[in-house]
C-alpha cells in the first residue's frame, strides 16, 4: 500500500518509474491525473471544499507534510479548491515517491 | 494610496476599470503584471523566499487577507515561491478592488 511507505530524498540519478511502474502504480491512485508539462511527468489531482478556509487548511496539512519529508509539491490554493501536482524535480519526471506522496495526500482529506 | 483603501466585495454590475484607470493603477503596483487568460484580465505577482516555511507562511497571510474581505486570489505555492493573482470573478476581469487587494499583498511581505 503506497501511503504506508515511505518517501526518501530523490538522488539526481535515482530512476524514473518505468512504463510497467507507471501503471501499476497510477491504478492505486485512481484520483490522480498523470499530466506532462514541457516534456515532465507530474501527477495532478484536484480537492473541492465548501469554502476557502477548508481549502486554506487542507494547503496547510499538505505542506506540513511536504515539509517533513522534504519532497515539496506545487499547490494551487483557489476558493473551495486545491491543486496539488507532485514530481521530483532533480529527476524531472516521477519518481516512487512521488506516488507515494499522493497516496499520502488522500489521506489528509477529512 | 492603495493600500489604505477598503475592498469592497463586488457586484457582478460593477464596473470593470477603464484603460486610464488601468494605468494609474498599474503605476500604483509596479511589482505586478497584467495578464490576460482565457480573455479575463488579471494581476499576477510572484514573491521569492529562502525556503519552504517562509513561503508557507506568506501564502497564509495573503489567505487570512483574501478570507477578511471575502475577496479570494489564486494562490499557488512552490518551494521558495509564492504567485499570487488577483481578479474579480464576478465581472471577469479587474475592478479597483483587485488593486487595492495587490497593494496590500505587497505590504504582507517581511
Amino acid at each position: 500500500m503506497l501511503s504506508k511507505e515511505t518517501c526518501e530524498a530523490c538522488r539526481a540519478d535515482a530512476p524514473q518509474v518505468t512504463d510497467k511502474e507507471l501503471a501499476a502504480y497510477m491504478a492505486q491512485i485512481p484520483e490522480w491525473s498523470g499530466i506532462s508539462e514541457a516534456g515532465i511527468l507530474k501527477l495532478r489531482r484536484s480537492f473541492k471544499f465548501s469554502d476557502y478556509v477548508s481549502a486554506l487548511s487542507f494547503t496547510n496539512k499538505v505542506a506540513q507534510l511536504a515539509e517533513a519529508v522534504n519532497h515539496h509539491p506545487d499547490i494551487l490554493l483557489e476558493w473551495g479548491k486545491v491543486t496539488v501536482t507532485w514530481w521530483s524535480h532533480k529527476i524531472k519526471g516521477l519518481h516512487k515517491n512521488d506516488f507515494i506522496m499522493a497516496a499520502k495526500t488522500d489521506e489528509l482529506q477529512d
